[in-house]
């Protein structure tokens, strides 16, 4: 039960290099990450799981030494689209007119609608409605990663200017936005391991209007 | 099993008013948000809980009239605040420094050096970086909702000038983001139920570097 796993998950800062993630688990993880509800079925993103050791230390020199993405066994880089356009949109349509016959009249009113708003809004806009369906993924891959007992680190803490160039992400139409490190948690290294959870009280963050 | 559920839940356009989710489950899901990993610890959001049938009326009408918001039992809106400021961030350090003894040196010198960062950012910036952590919270909330199989619709298709009004958000420093209607599936009347569940194929979304 991932409702078992709230309190069990925390943002490792210490991993033990010598116990890599199972596959298996890595492959639910991105399961989770590719089921992910997204904003009209768009899905605007691309995972990027990597393992080679190279990379991911070229990785750690853009992301202020941070040692988990080393020390970790998988890097997942979720980079969101850098703006919506015609193309990334039909795709959507084709795809879900093909898997879902007898939709495509419905299909095309909807995503007619949605282009005449997204098309005229800037990239930067449409980039930050991309990144933050990245965050749902996000959020999925941990509640995932927690389930099955995998640790992680969720990490802002990089250069995303860094991190695209290292990936050659602008050819791609992508921008990095968030990581997630997988990999076992040092215990005994890991400052943060003992300490207590800290969540503020619902009487603070959160209002019941009935 | 969250993993189980994956497929089962989906986004419930029609929901059947004579079946409440039930409060206990709600309640596991509040937690679950409450629970959420964000930036820092900064928790940078605000979580309304609305059963008033009245209220969700009012937050239909901004909502494109989407029969959900009423025909659901409960409507989750995430406001997110509208910037960071010196109050917002000293919160977190004193009540991380009270919850675990010994730590105040560090917070301090952490949360120095995040304020010398976020502080000098546009409000614009800063309310990005906390919709995004929201999203965070809404890919638990939603992981919660299918674990416990409560149907769920998120909701980014209403007025967010609108709701800020109606809930009040403006005095509180806060800007409704995105919402989440939880209820029960009206499998009959729903045009959605029956479809094929569509996502993109792993070697569409997913790149592995080994």
């Amino acid at each position: 039960m991932f409702l078992d796993k709230l309190d069990w998950r925390y943002a490792a800062k210490k991993m033990d290099p010598s116990k890599p993630a199972d596959e298996a688990k890595v492959a639910q993880i991105v399961e989770a990450i590719r089921m992910t509800p997204t904003s009209s079925g768009l899905q605007p993103f691309h995972l990027f799981v990597i393992r080679n050791k190279e990379l991911r230390a070229k990785l750690k020199a853009a992301s202020y030494g941070q040692e988990q993405v080393t020390d970790g066994s998988h890097l997942l880089v979720f980079a969101a689209y850098d703006n919506y356009d015609d193309a990334r949109i039909d795709a959507v349509v084709e795809h879900h007119a093909a898997e879902r016959p007898g939709t495509r009249e419905a299909l095309d009113a909807y995503y007619t609608r949605l282009k005449s708003l997204y098309l005229s809004r800037d990239a930067h806009e449409n980039f930050e409605h991309a990144a933050r369906q990245v965050y749902i993924a996000l959020g999925f891959a941990l509640a995932a990663a927690a389930e099955l007992e995998v640790d992680s680190t969720p990490m802002e803490g990089f250069d995303p200017a860094q991190f695209d160039a290292i990936l050659g992400l602008e050819d791609k139409g992508l921008k990095s936005v968030v990581a997630l490190v997988l990999g076992t948690r040092d215990v005994e290294g890991d400052w943060l391991a003992a300490l207590k959870k800290v969540r503020k009280p619902a009487y603070e963050m959160v209002t019941d209007l009935n």
